[in-house]
Protein backbone atom coordinates (compact mmCIF):
# COMPACT_ATOMS: atom_id res chain seq x y z
CA UNK A 1 0.00 0.00 0.00
CA UNK A 2 0.74 3.64 -0.19
CA UNK A 3 2.23 4.93 2.98
CA UNK A 4 2.52 8.31 3.37
CA UNK A 5 3.94 9.58 6.67
CA UNK A 6 2.88 12.69 9.08
CA UNK A 7 3.38 13.68 12.89
CA UNK A 8 0.00 15.01 15.13
CA UNK A 9 0.33 18.28 14.96
CA UNK A 10 -1.26 20.58 18.13
CA UNK A 11 -4.49 21.82 15.92
CA UNK A 12 -5.64 17.71 15.56
CA UNK A 13 -5.74 16.92 19.54
CA UNK A 14 -8.23 17.69 21.31
CA UNK A 15 -8.81 16.90 25.49
CA UNK A 16 -7.84 14.36 26.89
CA UNK A 17 -4.67 14.53 24.67
CA UNK A 18 -5.36 12.67 21.69
CA UNK A 19 -6.16 13.63 18.08
CA UNK A 20 -9.59 14.46 17.86
CA UNK A 21 -11.89 12.19 15.82
CA UNK A 22 -12.92 14.27 12.86
CA UNK A 23 -9.04 14.99 12.47
CA UNK A 24 -7.79 11.76 10.99
CA UNK A 25 -10.29 12.20 8.02
CA UNK A 26 -8.24 15.09 7.18
CA UNK A 27 -5.17 12.78 7.57
CA UNK A 28 -6.54 10.47 5.12
CA UNK A 29 -7.17 12.91 2.67
CA UNK A 30 -3.75 14.03 3.21
CA UNK A 31 -2.41 10.37 2.17
CA UNK A 32 -4.73 10.22 -0.68
CA UNK A 33 -3.69 13.56 -2.36
CA UNK A 34 -0.15 12.46 -2.10
CA UNK A 35 -0.88 9.25 -3.40
CA UNK A 36 -2.23 11.07 -6.55
CA UNK A 37 0.41 13.11 -6.61
CA UNK A 38 3.07 10.21 -6.86
CA UNK A 39 1.28 8.35 -9.81
CA UNK A 40 1.56 11.29 -11.78
CA UNK A 41 -1.35 14.23 -11.24
CA UNK A 42 -2.19 15.84 -7.85
CA UNK A 43 -6.04 16.43 -7.07
CA UNK A 44 -5.75 20.11 -8.48
CA UNK A 45 -4.41 19.13 -11.88
CA UNK A 46 -7.79 16.85 -12.27
CA UNK A 47 -9.80 19.53 -11.03
CA UNK A 48 -8.34 21.98 -13.63
CA UNK A 49 -9.30 19.26 -16.43
CA UNK A 50 -13.06 19.10 -14.32
CA UNK A 51 -12.28 16.02 -12.36
CA UNK A 52 -13.19 15.77 -8.67
CA UNK A 53 -13.68 12.67 -6.33
CA UNK A 54 -15.96 13.78 -3.70
CA UNK A 55 -16.81 11.06 -1.27
CA UNK A 56 -19.54 9.34 -0.60
CA UNK A 57 -18.99 7.16 1.93
CA UNK A 58 -16.75 6.65 5.03
CA UNK A 59 -16.01 3.74 7.07
CA UNK A 60 -13.72 4.04 10.28
CA UNK A 61 -12.43 1.50 13.08
CA UNK A 62 -10.83 3.65 15.63
CA UNK A 63 -7.74 1.25 17.57
CA UNK A 64 -6.26 3.05 19.75
CA UNK A 65 -6.06 6.81 20.25
CA UNK A 66 -2.57 8.81 18.21
CA UNK A 67 -1.18 11.42 20.53
CA UNK A 68 0.42 14.86 19.85
CA UNK A 69 3.51 14.47 17.73
CA UNK A 70 3.37 10.79 17.57
CA UNK A 71 5.08 9.63 13.65
CA UNK A 72 2.17 8.21 11.72
CA UNK A 73 1.97 6.18 8.72
CA UNK A 74 -0.99 6.29 6.55
CA UNK A 75 -1.40 3.31 4.46
CA UNK A 76 -3.91 4.10 1.34
CA UNK A 77 -4.52 1.07 -1.50
CA UNK A 78 -7.91 1.04 -3.52
CA UNK A 79 -9.92 -1.89 -2.83
CA UNK A 80 -12.15 -0.98 -5.93
CA UNK A 81 -11.55 0.93 -9.03
CA UNK A 82 -14.20 0.57 -11.55
CA UNK A 83 -16.32 2.91 -13.77
CA UNK A 84 -16.76 6.26 -11.37
CA UNK A 85 -15.97 4.33 -8.52
CA UNK A 86 -12.62 4.89 -6.38
CA UNK A 87 -12.70 2.83 -3.24
CA UNK A 88 -9.93 3.09 -1.33
CA UNK A 89 -8.29 1.29 2.04
CA UNK A 90 -6.92 2.63 4.73
CA UNK A 91 -4.89 2.22 7.95
CA UNK A 92 -2.95 4.54 10.04
CA UNK A 93 -0.28 2.84 12.15
CA UNK A 94 1.97 4.29 15.40
CA UNK A 95 5.55 4.25 14.65
CA UNK A 96 5.91 1.03 17.06
CA UNK A 97 3.15 -0.70 15.27
CA UNK A 98 0.58 -0.41 17.05
CA UNK A 99 -3.26 0.42 14.63
CA UNK A 100 -4.96 3.89 15.17
CA UNK A 101 -7.15 3.19 12.76
CA UNK A 102 -8.42 1.64 10.17
CA UNK A 103 -11.31 1.49 7.42
CA UNK A 104 -12.73 2.38 3.69
CA UNK A 105 -13.39 6.14 2.44
CA UNK A 106 -15.42 5.49 -0.68
CA UNK A 107 -15.26 8.46 -3.58
CA UNK A 108 -17.24 8.77 -7.21
CA UNK A 109 -15.16 10.71 -9.86
CA UNK A 110 -17.05 13.28 -11.30
CA UNK A 111 -17.56 16.69 -13.05
CA UNK A 112 -17.37 19.58 -11.25
CA UNK A 113 -20.66 19.95 -10.89
CA UNK A 114 -20.93 16.64 -9.28
CA UNK A 115 -21.88 14.54 -12.51
CA UNK A 116 -20.80 10.93 -11.94
CA UNK A 117 -18.23 10.53 -15.12
CA UNK A 118 -15.74 7.27 -16.13
CA UNK A 119 -12.64 7.55 -14.43
CA UNK A 120 -10.09 9.00 -17.30
CA UNK A 121 -8.45 6.06 -18.51
CA UNK A 122 -4.91 7.18 -17.82
CA UNK A 123 -5.39 8.16 -14.09
CA UNK A 124 -7.51 4.60 -14.12
CA UNK A 125 -4.00 2.58 -15.43
CA UNK A 126 -1.88 4.78 -13.24
CA UNK A 127 -4.22 4.01 -10.00
CA UNK A 128 -4.15 0.24 -11.38
CA UNK A 129 -0.73 -0.74 -9.32
CA UNK A 130 -2.99 0.37 -6.20
CA UNK A 131 -5.33 -1.99 -6.15
CA UNK A 132 -4.98 -4.44 -3.52
CA UNK A 133 -4.88 -8.40 -4.55
CA UNK A 134 -8.12 -9.88 -4.07
CA UNK A 135 -9.91 -6.89 -5.17
CA UNK B 1 -35.16 11.82 17.15
CA UNK B 2 -33.22 14.60 18.72
CA UNK B 3 -32.95 17.90 16.55
CA UNK B 4 -29.88 20.15 16.83
CA UNK B 5 -29.86 23.11 14.78
CA UNK B 6 -26.87 25.04 13.69
CA UNK B 7 -25.05 27.07 10.71
CA UNK B 8 -22.80 26.53 8.00
CA UNK B 9 -19.26 28.58 8.62
CA UNK B 10 -16.48 29.76 7.00
CA UNK B 11 -14.19 27.35 8.97
CA UNK B 12 -16.29 24.30 8.00
CA UNK B 13 -15.92 24.88 4.23
CA UNK B 14 -13.43 23.63 1.75
CA UNK B 15 -12.56 24.98 -2.18
CA UNK B 16 -15.57 24.20 -3.72
CA UNK B 17 -17.65 26.18 -1.37
CA UNK B 18 -19.26 22.92 0.47
CA UNK B 19 -18.21 21.63 3.78
CA UNK B 20 -15.13 19.72 4.32
CA UNK B 21 -16.17 15.85 4.57
CA UNK B 22 -14.39 15.58 8.79
CA UNK B 23 -15.88 18.92 9.44
CA UNK B 24 -19.32 16.62 9.27
CA UNK B 25 -17.89 14.82 12.78
CA UNK B 26 -17.46 18.01 14.37
CA UNK B 27 -21.42 18.83 14.04
CA UNK B 28 -22.34 15.02 15.11
CA UNK B 29 -19.94 15.40 18.07
CA UNK B 30 -21.83 19.13 18.78
CA UNK B 31 -25.12 17.38 18.76
CA UNK B 32 -24.59 14.55 20.59
CA UNK B 33 -23.10 16.62 23.37
CA UNK B 34 -26.40 19.02 23.04
CA UNK B 35 -28.15 15.80 23.55
CA UNK B 36 -26.39 14.74 26.84
CA UNK B 37 -27.00 18.43 28.29
CA UNK B 38 -31.17 17.93 27.23
CA UNK B 39 -31.04 15.07 28.96
CA UNK B 40 -29.48 16.43 32.52
CA UNK B 41 -25.27 16.36 32.45
CA UNK B 42 -23.49 17.28 29.66
CA UNK B 43 -20.48 15.45 28.64
CA UNK B 44 -18.26 17.58 31.40
CA UNK B 45 -19.78 16.89 34.42
CA UNK B 46 -19.78 13.05 33.61
CA UNK B 47 -16.00 13.04 32.28
CA UNK B 48 -15.79 14.87 36.11
CA UNK B 49 -16.99 11.90 37.18
CA UNK B 50 -14.43 9.73 35.78
CA UNK B 51 -16.92 8.68 32.33
CA UNK B 52 -16.39 9.21 28.78
CA UNK B 53 -17.81 8.03 25.53
CA UNK B 54 -14.55 7.53 23.10
CA UNK B 55 -16.02 6.31 19.58
CA UNK B 56 -14.96 2.97 18.19
CA UNK B 57 -16.62 3.38 14.70
CA UNK B 58 -17.97 6.00 12.24
CA UNK B 59 -20.06 5.07 9.28
CA UNK B 60 -21.51 7.87 7.10
CA UNK B 61 -22.98 8.42 3.53
CA UNK B 62 -22.69 11.45 2.40
CA UNK B 63 -25.92 12.56 0.35
CA UNK B 64 -25.80 16.09 -0.90
CA UNK B 65 -23.09 18.86 0.27
CA UNK B 66 -23.87 21.64 2.38
CA UNK B 67 -22.94 24.91 1.79
CA UNK B 68 -21.88 27.86 4.09
CA UNK B 69 -24.71 29.89 5.64
CA UNK B 70 -27.26 26.75 5.21
CA UNK B 71 -29.17 25.72 8.13
CA UNK B 72 -28.28 22.65 9.27
CA UNK B 73 -30.76 20.18 11.59
CA UNK B 74 -28.89 17.53 12.81
CA UNK B 75 -30.84 14.51 14.34
CA UNK B 76 -29.43 11.67 16.66
CA UNK B 77 -30.86 9.40 18.41
CA UNK B 78 -29.75 5.90 19.76
CA UNK B 79 -29.89 2.31 17.74
CA UNK B 80 -28.28 1.13 20.72
CA UNK B 81 -27.46 1.07 24.73
CA UNK B 82 -26.57 -1.81 26.70
CA UNK B 83 -23.83 -2.70 28.79
CA UNK B 84 -20.82 -0.65 27.52
CA UNK B 85 -21.75 0.23 23.85
CA UNK B 86 -23.88 3.52 23.07
CA UNK B 87 -24.95 3.75 19.32
CA UNK B 88 -25.97 7.02 17.82
CA UNK B 89 -27.80 6.80 14.36
CA UNK B 90 -27.66 10.44 12.91
CA UNK B 91 -28.72 12.34 10.13
CA UNK B 92 -28.08 16.44 8.67
CA UNK B 93 -30.89 17.62 7.26
CA UNK B 94 -30.95 21.07 5.21
CA UNK B 95 -33.89 23.62 5.89
CA UNK B 96 -35.30 22.49 2.38
CA UNK B 97 -35.43 18.68 3.60
CA UNK B 98 -32.85 17.42 1.44
CA UNK B 99 -30.25 15.00 3.37
CA UNK B 100 -27.05 16.04 3.67
CA UNK B 101 -25.41 12.81 5.32
CA UNK B 102 -26.48 10.13 7.16
CA UNK B 103 -24.96 7.04 8.75
CA UNK B 104 -23.83 5.94 12.88
CA UNK B 105 -21.03 6.56 14.62
CA UNK B 106 -20.32 3.77 17.86
CA UNK B 107 -18.77 4.80 20.83
CA UNK B 108 -17.53 2.87 24.49
CA UNK B 109 -18.19 4.19 28.04
CA UNK B 110 -15.42 4.16 29.16
CA UNK B 111 -13.07 5.22 32.81
CA UNK B 112 -10.70 7.94 31.66
CA UNK B 113 -7.96 5.77 31.09
CA UNK B 114 -9.86 4.01 28.62
CA UNK B 115 -10.99 0.86 30.13
CA UNK B 116 -14.61 -0.33 29.06
CA UNK B 117 -17.34 0.10 32.12
CA UNK B 118 -21.28 -0.30 31.90
CA UNK B 119 -23.49 2.95 31.28
CA UNK B 120 -24.01 4.75 34.55
CA UNK B 121 -28.05 3.67 35.62
CA UNK B 122 -29.33 7.28 35.73
CA UNK B 123 -27.79 8.05 32.46
CA UNK B 124 -29.00 4.75 30.76
CA UNK B 125 -32.46 5.69 31.96
CA UNK B 126 -32.29 9.19 30.97
CA UNK B 127 -31.25 7.88 27.32
CA UNK B 128 -33.99 5.28 27.38
CA UNK B 129 -36.70 7.40 25.48
CA UNK B 130 -33.98 8.19 22.83
CA UNK B 131 -33.78 4.73 21.51
CA UNK B 132 -35.44 4.15 18.45
CA UNK B 133 -38.18 1.96 17.93
CA UNK B 134 -37.28 -1.61 16.39
CA UNK B 135 -33.97 -1.58 18.41
CA UNK C 1 -21.64 46.06 21.12
CA UNK C 2 -22.81 43.38 19.27
CA UNK C 3 -22.79 40.07 21.36
CA UNK C 4 -22.52 36.35 19.97
CA UNK C 5 -23.28 33.57 22.47
CA UNK C 6 -21.57 30.03 21.68
CA UNK C 7 -20.22 27.51 23.64
CA UNK C 8 -16.57 25.21 23.34
CA UNK C 9 -16.78 22.72 21.50
CA UNK C 10 -14.67 19.37 21.48
CA UNK C 11 -13.11 20.54 17.91
CA UNK C 12 -11.86 24.00 19.29
CA UNK C 13 -9.50 22.22 22.03
CA UNK C 14 -6.17 20.74 22.40
CA UNK C 15 -4.00 19.63 24.73
CA UNK C 16 -4.40 20.57 28.15
CA UNK C 17 -8.09 21.41 27.95
CA UNK C 18 -8.14 24.23 26.44
CA UNK C 19 -8.93 26.45 23.16
CA UNK C 20 -6.49 26.04 20.63
CA UNK C 21 -5.02 29.47 19.90
CA UNK C 22 -6.36 29.69 16.49
CA UNK C 23 -9.97 28.01 17.11
CA UNK C 24 -10.59 31.58 18.98
CA UNK C 25 -10.53 33.30 14.75
CA UNK C 26 -13.21 31.33 13.71
CA UNK C 27 -15.01 32.22 16.73
CA UNK C 28 -14.45 35.70 15.76
CA UNK C 29 -15.42 35.05 11.99
CA UNK C 30 -18.84 33.86 13.46
CA UNK C 31 -19.45 36.57 16.08
CA UNK C 32 -18.77 39.14 12.96
CA UNK C 33 -21.11 36.81 10.59
CA UNK C 34 -23.67 37.22 13.11
CA UNK C 35 -23.49 40.88 13.51
CA UNK C 36 -23.65 41.41 9.37
CA UNK C 37 -27.33 39.08 9.43
CA UNK C 38 -28.36 40.97 12.27
CA UNK C 39 -28.18 44.50 10.45
CA UNK C 40 -29.96 42.75 7.21
CA UNK C 41 -27.81 41.04 5.11
CA UNK C 42 -25.32 37.75 5.81
CA UNK C 43 -22.33 38.17 4.36
CA UNK C 44 -23.58 35.49 1.98
CA UNK C 45 -25.88 38.01 0.31
CA UNK C 46 -22.82 40.45 -0.23
CA UNK C 47 -20.78 37.78 -2.33
CA UNK C 48 -23.49 36.79 -4.17
CA UNK C 49 -23.91 40.63 -5.34
CA UNK C 50 -20.21 40.82 -5.70
CA UNK C 51 -18.90 41.86 -2.14
CA UNK C 52 -16.44 40.55 0.34
CA UNK C 53 -14.51 41.22 3.08
CA UNK C 54 -10.66 39.50 3.11
CA UNK C 55 -8.59 40.26 6.76
CA UNK C 56 -5.99 41.94 6.08
CA UNK C 57 -4.39 42.20 10.27
CA UNK C 58 -5.25 40.67 12.37
CA UNK C 59 -4.41 41.34 16.52
CA UNK C 60 -4.96 39.20 19.10
CA UNK C 61 -4.08 39.55 22.76
CA UNK C 62 -5.14 36.52 25.55
CA UNK C 63 -5.97 36.90 28.60
CA UNK C 64 -7.55 33.39 30.21
CA UNK C 65 -8.08 30.25 28.18
CA UNK C 66 -11.49 29.14 27.43
CA UNK C 67 -12.22 25.16 28.52
CA UNK C 68 -14.01 22.85 26.66
CA UNK C 69 -18.11 23.64 27.05
CA UNK C 70 -17.42 26.99 28.64
CA UNK C 71 -20.16 29.48 27.86
CA UNK C 72 -18.42 32.58 25.91
CA UNK C 73 -19.76 35.95 24.82
CA UNK C 74 -18.07 37.58 21.69
CA UNK C 75 -18.69 41.19 21.38
CA UNK C 76 -17.86 42.72 18.34
CA UNK C 77 -17.48 46.50 17.04
CA UNK C 78 -16.19 48.79 14.58
CA UNK C 79 -13.30 51.71 15.06
CA UNK C 80 -13.27 52.01 11.52
CA UNK C 81 -15.60 52.27 8.72
CA UNK C 82 -14.14 54.63 5.62
CA UNK C 83 -13.66 54.05 2.10
CA UNK C 84 -12.97 50.49 1.93
CA UNK C 85 -11.62 49.94 5.73
CA UNK C 86 -13.76 47.77 8.01
CA UNK C 87 -11.96 47.21 11.53
CA UNK C 88 -13.39 45.16 14.64
CA UNK C 89 -13.00 45.67 17.59
CA UNK C 90 -13.49 41.99 19.45
CA UNK C 91 -13.35 40.76 23.07
CA UNK C 92 -14.19 37.12 24.41
CA UNK C 93 -15.73 36.99 27.75
CA UNK C 94 -16.48 33.99 29.84
CA UNK C 95 -20.01 33.57 31.61
CA UNK C 96 -18.56 34.65 34.88
CA UNK C 97 -16.69 37.54 33.68
CA UNK C 98 -13.09 36.79 32.83
CA UNK C 99 -11.56 38.42 29.57
CA UNK C 100 -10.16 35.36 27.64
CA UNK C 101 -8.89 37.70 24.49
CA UNK C 102 -9.01 41.03 22.92
CA UNK C 103 -7.86 42.64 19.84
CA UNK C 104 -8.64 43.64 16.49
CA UNK C 105 -9.34 42.03 12.93
CA UNK C 106 -8.80 44.61 9.89
CA UNK C 107 -10.83 44.22 7.00
CA UNK C 108 -11.22 45.73 3.49
CA UNK C 109 -14.28 45.07 0.69
CA UNK C 110 -13.06 44.19 -2.10
CA UNK C 111 -14.69 42.94 -5.62
CA UNK C 112 -14.61 39.13 -5.83
CA UNK C 113 -11.25 39.33 -7.31
CA UNK C 114 -9.89 41.02 -4.65
CA UNK C 115 -9.88 44.47 -5.75
CA UNK C 116 -10.72 47.33 -3.35
CA UNK C 117 -13.73 49.08 -3.44
CA UNK C 118 -15.62 51.58 -1.90
CA UNK C 119 -18.21 49.65 1.24
CA UNK C 120 -21.77 49.83 -0.43
CA UNK C 121 -23.38 52.81 1.22
CA UNK C 122 -26.55 51.27 2.25
CA UNK C 123 -24.15 48.11 4.24
CA UNK C 124 -21.99 51.45 5.89
CA UNK C 125 -25.22 52.99 7.03
CA UNK C 126 -26.57 49.62 8.93
CA UNK C 127 -23.18 49.36 10.22
CA UNK C 128 -22.63 52.97 11.57
CA UNK C 129 -24.61 52.24 15.00
CA UNK C 130 -21.99 50.00 15.59
CA UNK C 131 -18.96 52.23 15.60
CA UNK C 132 -17.71 52.66 18.88
CA UNK C 133 -17.84 55.90 20.55
CA UNK C 134 -14.22 58.13 20.04
CA UNK C 135 -13.75 56.41 16.62
CA UNK D 1 15.62 32.31 9.91
CA UNK D 2 14.28 28.76 10.32
CA UNK D 3 12.65 27.83 7.53
CA UNK D 4 9.95 25.05 7.91
CA UNK D 5 8.02 23.41 3.93
CA UNK D 6 4.82 22.29 3.93
CA UNK D 7 2.14 22.04 1.40
CA UNK D 8 -2.25 23.59 1.98
CA UNK D 9 -4.05 21.07 2.21
CA UNK D 10 -8.11 20.21 1.70
CA UNK D 11 -8.62 20.88 5.49
CA UNK D 12 -6.26 24.49 5.45
CA UNK D 13 -9.22 26.46 2.58
CA UNK D 14 -12.14 27.85 2.66
CA UNK D 15 -14.78 28.95 0.33
CA UNK D 16 -13.14 31.62 -2.21
CA UNK D 17 -10.33 28.19 -2.68
CA UNK D 18 -7.77 30.11 -0.55
CA UNK D 19 -6.43 28.96 3.27
CA UNK D 20 -8.99 30.10 6.16
CA UNK D 21 -7.31 32.89 7.95
CA UNK D 22 -7.38 30.95 10.93
CA UNK D 23 -5.39 27.88 9.88
CA UNK D 24 -2.06 30.03 9.37
CA UNK D 25 -2.39 30.17 12.81
CA UNK D 26 -2.00 26.22 12.53
CA UNK D 27 0.97 26.36 10.16
CA UNK D 28 2.81 28.58 12.58
CA UNK D 29 2.76 26.40 15.21
CA UNK D 30 4.11 24.13 13.43
CA UNK D 31 7.18 25.64 12.18
CA UNK D 32 7.60 26.84 16.39
CA UNK D 33 7.39 22.98 16.81
CA UNK D 34 9.75 22.05 14.11
CA UNK D 35 12.14 24.84 15.08
CA UNK D 36 12.46 23.52 18.68
CA UNK D 37 12.88 20.14 17.52
CA UNK D 38 15.96 20.77 14.99
CA UNK D 39 17.46 22.57 17.83
CA UNK D 40 16.82 19.41 19.91
CA UNK D 41 13.60 18.97 22.22
CA UNK D 42 10.18 18.77 20.74
CA UNK D 43 7.47 20.89 22.90
CA UNK D 44 5.82 17.57 24.15
CA UNK D 45 9.65 16.47 25.57
CA UNK D 46 9.45 20.26 27.79
CA UNK D 47 6.17 19.75 28.59
CA UNK D 48 7.02 16.40 29.96
CA UNK D 49 9.59 18.47 32.44
CA UNK D 50 6.63 20.75 33.13
CA UNK D 51 7.60 23.73 30.59
CA UNK D 52 5.32 25.18 28.28
CA UNK D 53 4.96 28.45 25.97
CA UNK D 54 1.53 29.43 26.12
CA UNK D 55 1.03 32.55 23.16
CA UNK D 56 -0.05 36.05 24.32
CA UNK D 57 -0.29 38.18 21.33
CA UNK D 58 -0.68 37.70 17.92
CA UNK D 59 -0.19 40.51 15.39
CA UNK D 60 -0.29 39.44 11.51
CA UNK D 61 -0.63 41.02 8.09
CA UNK D 62 -2.04 38.95 5.43
CA UNK D 63 -0.62 40.17 1.99
CA UNK D 64 -1.89 37.61 -0.40
CA UNK D 65 -3.85 34.45 -0.18
CA UNK D 66 -2.70 30.79 -0.17
CA UNK D 67 -4.14 28.28 -2.04
CA UNK D 68 -4.77 24.67 -2.30
CA UNK D 69 -1.54 22.72 -2.96
CA UNK D 70 0.24 25.64 -2.87
CA UNK D 71 4.10 24.58 -1.67
CA UNK D 72 5.06 27.23 1.10
CA UNK D 73 8.12 28.21 3.37
CA UNK D 74 7.10 29.66 6.44
CA UNK D 75 10.00 31.33 8.10
CA UNK D 76 10.12 31.76 11.87
CA UNK D 77 13.00 33.40 13.76
CA UNK D 78 13.13 34.92 17.36
CA UNK D 79 12.46 38.86 18.21
CA UNK D 80 13.00 38.23 21.94
CA UNK D 81 14.53 35.70 23.95
CA UNK D 82 14.64 37.40 27.47
CA UNK D 83 13.41 36.16 31.09
CA UNK D 84 10.06 33.90 30.37
CA UNK D 85 9.76 35.73 27.21
CA UNK D 86 9.95 34.49 23.54
CA UNK D 87 8.61 36.94 20.83
CA UNK D 88 8.90 34.80 17.32
CA UNK D 89 9.00 36.99 14.23
CA UNK D 90 7.36 34.81 11.32
CA UNK D 91 6.63 35.13 6.98
CA UNK D 92 4.93 32.89 4.89
CA UNK D 93 6.29 32.85 1.47
CA UNK D 94 5.18 30.66 -1.54
CA UNK D 95 7.74 29.54 -4.17
CA UNK D 96 7.26 31.95 -6.29
CA UNK D 97 8.53 34.16 -3.47
CA UNK D 98 5.25 35.70 -2.99
CA UNK D 99 4.75 37.03 0.78
CA UNK D 100 1.42 35.14 1.92
CA UNK D 101 1.64 36.56 5.75
CA UNK D 102 4.35 37.96 8.08
CA UNK D 103 4.02 39.16 11.95
CA UNK D 104 4.82 38.04 15.15
CA UNK D 105 3.76 35.36 17.91
CA UNK D 106 4.23 36.31 21.68
CA UNK D 107 4.99 33.97 23.82
CA UNK D 108 5.61 33.59 27.64
CA UNK D 109 7.30 30.17 29.24
CA UNK D 110 5.30 28.47 32.40
CA UNK D 111 5.01 25.91 34.34
CA UNK D 112 1.94 23.36 33.22
CA UNK D 113 -0.36 25.36 35.52
CA UNK D 114 0.33 28.62 33.43
CA UNK D 115 2.84 30.37 35.96
CA UNK D 116 5.60 32.48 34.19
CA UNK D 117 8.69 30.92 34.54
CA UNK D 118 12.42 31.94 33.76
CA UNK D 119 13.57 29.91 29.53
CA UNK D 120 15.52 26.75 30.98
CA UNK D 121 18.61 27.95 30.09
CA UNK D 122 19.96 24.82 27.62
CA UNK D 123 16.84 25.78 25.94
CA UNK D 124 17.72 29.93 26.12
CA UNK D 125 21.10 28.69 25.14
CA UNK D 126 19.86 27.01 21.87
CA UNK D 127 17.64 29.04 21.15
CA UNK D 128 20.36 31.85 21.02
CA UNK D 129 21.47 31.21 17.34
CA UNK D 130 17.62 31.89 15.98
CA UNK D 131 17.38 35.48 17.34
CA UNK D 132 17.47 37.91 14.58
CA UNK D 133 20.27 40.35 13.80
CA UNK D 134 18.58 43.63 15.74
CA UNK D 135 17.09 42.39 18.18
Amino acid sequence: MFCYRTRVKYADCTLGNHVYYARYLDLLEEARGELFRSIGEPFLKWQEQGVIFPVYEVHLRYREAARYDDELVIEVGLTRLRKAFLDFACRIVKADGAVVLEGETRHVCTSLDEKPMSIPPDLGGALQPHVRAGH
